[in-house]
């Protein structure tokens, strides 16, 4: 046990507050990689970040509180978005970011337990749809520059195509509860690339013959 | 307060058990209709179906088990696969029927629990996947008729097609938290025959050009 909260306003960047913050969040992900989110407790975080339970408690108040926060953390880090000059290898390396990420136990028990936690908590639920709708919208960069260069119909819905990439993943995550692999990454991205080509994502009479 | 459970061995098809069963999963059903999964408590069930609590405990122990019980029941009734004589029609109406179902708060309810269930429960988790897996495996027949018509390429996977209809439902629903309409229904469905016309469910170079 390292410290203690300071008191609101005291944080500063790269101080006492933020080392233990980073510290917490390694906690969190080091305990969902060993035991998932259904052992995660704030006892074994406290144990194992050395950050006083107390403190906890005060600053994120619960495992979803926990969860919440690192999902937040990781969607501010630098996230590249491929541009290759191709719409079906951008979506190709998309998809493949996608599949490293769900890969790694930690980052699926994360997922997990942020829909779960979404179910029961409206806070954990806003955060949720808001670090997926920031990311989507980034994403949706790799669409718009396939527009431009004339590689989809026009009026293609550029968040649309992200979600039809990321769909598979949750899916197979969530209701199949199957392995997330290379596979699934080539049919995801090859299925959302023809969708768009054909014009599922544009409005009708759009599409090229 | 109706009755208690019988003694293992003493259901009766349509009997007192089958009744108190029947009474219990509707009123799971009407719980989570008005309070969402977040909501449902075994007391509540067993207010409103006016089956003694202690039943409640002894035959399904936890919330978790009410739900699991509730999806499998769901689950057994016959459930219409379309037959257009077109892959494109059958992908649409198959789509419309998921979309029906999950306008309802109940069903959209019942899904969110599961998912959250099976975060925390491996009993929850097998269950889900079975439902899952077993109606996906009756809608494959949808793509296994448009193959024997020569609709889709040599080698198509039929329940990746039928995967790809249903994946961007639960990401609407579990993820980005949004509405689920036509619209959604609309691209699932054409996404998902473009996509599979398209050669992206079957092995490289089956393709038609």
């Amino acid at each position: 046990m390292t410290e203690d909260a300071p008191a609101a306003g005291a944080a500063r960047p790269g101080g006492r507050t933020a080392r233990t913050r980073a510290a917490v969040l390694d906690a969190v992900l080091g305990e969902l990689e060993d035991a998932g989110y259904a052992g995660l407790t704030l006892d074994r975080v406290a144990e194992r970040s050395r950050v006083h339970l107390a403190t906890l408690y005060r600053r994120w108040r619960s495992v979803e509180g926990l969860v919440v926060d690192v999902l937040g953390e990781i969607a501010t880090r630098e996230v590249p978005i491929p541009d290759t000059g191709s719409l079906r290898d951008d979506l190709r390396a998309l998809a493949s970011e996608i599949a490293g990420l769900y890969a790694r136990p930690r980052y699926r028990a994360l997922v997990e337990g942020m829909v779960a936690a979404a179910v029961r908590s409206p806070e954990a639920a806003a955060a949720l749809t808001e670090v997926f709708a920031e990311r989507n919208r980034l994403a949706a960069r790799i669409v718009e520059r396939a527009a431009e260069r004339g590689e989809v119909p026009p009026g293609t819905d550029a968040a649309a195509v992200v979600a039809a990439v990321g769909a598979p993943f949750y899916y197979r995550l969530l209701i199949m509860r199957g392995p997330v692999d290379d596979a699934l990454a080539e049919t995801a991205a090859a299925a959302a690339y023809a969708a768009a080509l054909g014009g599922a994502f544009s409005p009708p009479g759009t599409q090229d013959p």
